[in-house]
Formats: C-alpha cells, structure tokens, sequence
C-alpha cells in the first residue's frame, strides 16, 4: 500500500510538470498527457480505497495499523485532488490554445510556482517511503513559498500597471488557486505522515 | 454518526447562508460569523473522524458496515470542505469591507448561486438523515443549475460588456469557483448515499 502512494505521489509530480510546461508553452500535447494522467491518477486512488476496505475488512487492524490505514485513505484522496488541480492547469492551456493563458509579467512567477510543486510532489513521494519526518518539515517551509508566489500573482494583478484582459486575469487567478491547493495538499500529507511517525502535529498553520 | 453527519450538513447550510449575505451586502459581523462556524465545523469533521476510528478499532465491523464507515469519512471530509469554502466566501466580503466585492452586473447570478448552494446543503442533510434516493437524484440535477450559473461569470465576465476593474473580476472569480466547489461536494456526498443505499452509482457527470 505504501508502495501505491509513492508511486501516485510521484505520478502526481510528472502531471504537475506536464501541466505547468502546457501552461507555460500552450503546448497542446503536453496538456492532453497531463489530463489524461489525471484520469488514470484518479483510478489508482479508487482502487486504492478499495485495497484499504480490503484489508479493513480482512484484517480488523487496530491502534497504529489502523491509523495508518485510515491517513492512507485521506492521503489518496489528496494525491487524487493534486492530479485533478494538475489537469485543470493544463485545461486552462488547452482552453487558450493558439493564444497562451500566461502573461509576460507572470512568466516568471508561475515557472517558480509549477517547478516548486512538482519538486513538492516528488519530496512528498520520498516522505511517503522512507516517512523522513525533517524531510516532511522542509516540505511546510516550501509551501510557504509557494503561497509568497500566490499571493504576489494579486500584487501584480492588483496594481495600476496591470494591463491584461479579463480574460487573463480570470486565468491567472484561476492557474494560481490551483498551484497553491496543489501544495497545500503536499503538506497536509507530510502532516500526516509526521503525525503517524512522531504522534506530534508539525503542521506549521 | 449519521446524526453527527446530518448536523454537520446543516451547519454548511448555515454557513452558506450566512457567507452569501455577507458576500452580497458586505456584512462583516455575517462573515466572522460564518467564518467561525466554519471553524467549528472543521472541529466536528475532527472529531467525527475521531468516533470513526474507534468504532473501526472496537467493532471490527465488516461488509455494508465497513463501507458505511468508509463513506462517513470522506462525507465528512466533504462538509469540512464545504465550511471552508462559504469561510472563503465571507472571507472575500471581508477583505473588500467597506466596498462590495460583488458588481452590480452579477448581483442576481451570485444570490441564486448562494441560495442553491444553501438548499442543496439542507436537501443533502436530508438525503442522510434519510437515505432518500430520489431526493439524492434531485441534488445531481440541480448541480447542474449551479455549473450553469458559474459558466455564465465567466460568460459576463469575459464580455466586452465588462468594465469592472481586476480586483472585481479577481474576486468573482474566486467566488463563483467556491460556489460551484461547494455543490460538487454535495453531489459527491448524496452519490455516495446512493451508492451505498442501491449499490449503484447514479452521479451523473
């Protein structure tokens, strides 16, 4: 079972960076890959739940066991809403293709934002197998990051000198909702695995 | 348990009410209300979460049982969610106060999205206070009223019609996105009451 959530974490890691290239290029292919792993990222946590009522039902676990069992449910569900966040990124690039969803002034901003979250994804991967509870921390202090960039996407759009059309703004604000979701599931996972490892809440909100 | 769910599903409906009115009038002393409901409700998804688990450890239960509990998890994971978004709502409200966040032009589309939303979350209390099949079939169509009613922001939004400056289209944007959520989380739920009470899945996206 732990395997199966590594392997969606790193999953949800290549969608992100497929998701955030289509973004950035309006490449058309990139989404349509980014999509359609999304679908099949949402199967895996399906039969993932399935494999815990499983094991519930055969196995009548209690105390730790149990407890793990209940966090792998939770942490699905978050690895299947990281890929779905994922997919509407590329939804939105696909939406705009020829034009690009991504306006010059936010290039740089949303490069960091979808590169963090992919790094993310794979960090969270790695707390998922080896349950590295420093590594979990490092996660919560990089999400903060992730919610400076969210939060400088409304500076930007906000200030007199921002120029676009609606059309851009409803995208950015949309585009930057979604990266930041992404990551905060990242940590509620490494909450969550922190949590089963130490019996402490580290989560830093 | 079901009774925890059925109180949970009411208090959204609250929240929601009270989120809307402080969206649509600027209310503040409305929105901390629905802001610290929402708290509270996060409170009792912890804790429903917490009775879940020890009935898993104390009963072992298997079958329909196992699967009843399962759903009471992500259920109540749905109306945590759905507290944070009418929180979100009212936290839009006040962020703006004293001026509104919501345009003239989109006044009647947000107080029946907001409305809707309120009802849904009465009717999915009942739909688990009852298990009404019918009524959860009635839930799904009417989601499809709230999807219309968020296509159609964006409709009014992306118009040339639309004068509005970027912090109005920001704030529609986010709003009307936490509409919609909400109502798919009510859709998610009385899918799952069905599923559960006729083995069938009948969401109908």
């Amino acid at each position: 079972m732990q395997q199966r959530l590594v392997e969606m974490a790193n999953s949800t890691s290549i969608i992100m960076e497929k998701a955030s290239q289509a973004f950035l290029t309006s490449d058309v292919a990139k989404a349509d890959e980014a999509i359609a792993l999304a679908d099949t990222n949402e199967e895996k946590a399906l039969a993932l739940d399935e494999l815990v009522i499983r094991i519930l039902a055969q196995q009548s676990p209690v105390a730790r066991d149990l407890r793990v069992l209940v966090s792998a449910l939770r942490i699905s569900a978050s690895l299947e809403r990281m890929g779905a966040l994922a997919g509407h990124i590329a939804a939105i690039a696909r939406y705009r293709f020829p034009g690009s969803a991504v306006p010059d002034s936010l290039r740089k901003t949303f490069e960091e934002m979808g590169a963090l979250d992919a790094k993310l994804a794979k960090k969270v991967a790695g707390v998922l197998s080896n349950t590295d509870v420093d590594q979990a921390r490092a996660i919560q202090a990089e999400d903060e990051r992730v919610d400076e960039l969210h939060r400088s996407v409304f500076d930007i759009v906000l200030a007199p000198s921002w120029k676009e059309n609606a059309m851009f703004t409803v995208d950015v604000t949309l585009a930057s909702r979604y990266f930041e979701r992404f990551a905060d599931h990242v940590v509620d996972i490494s909450a969550k695995v922190s949590y089963l490892t130490t019996g402490e809440w580290n989560e830093t909100e």
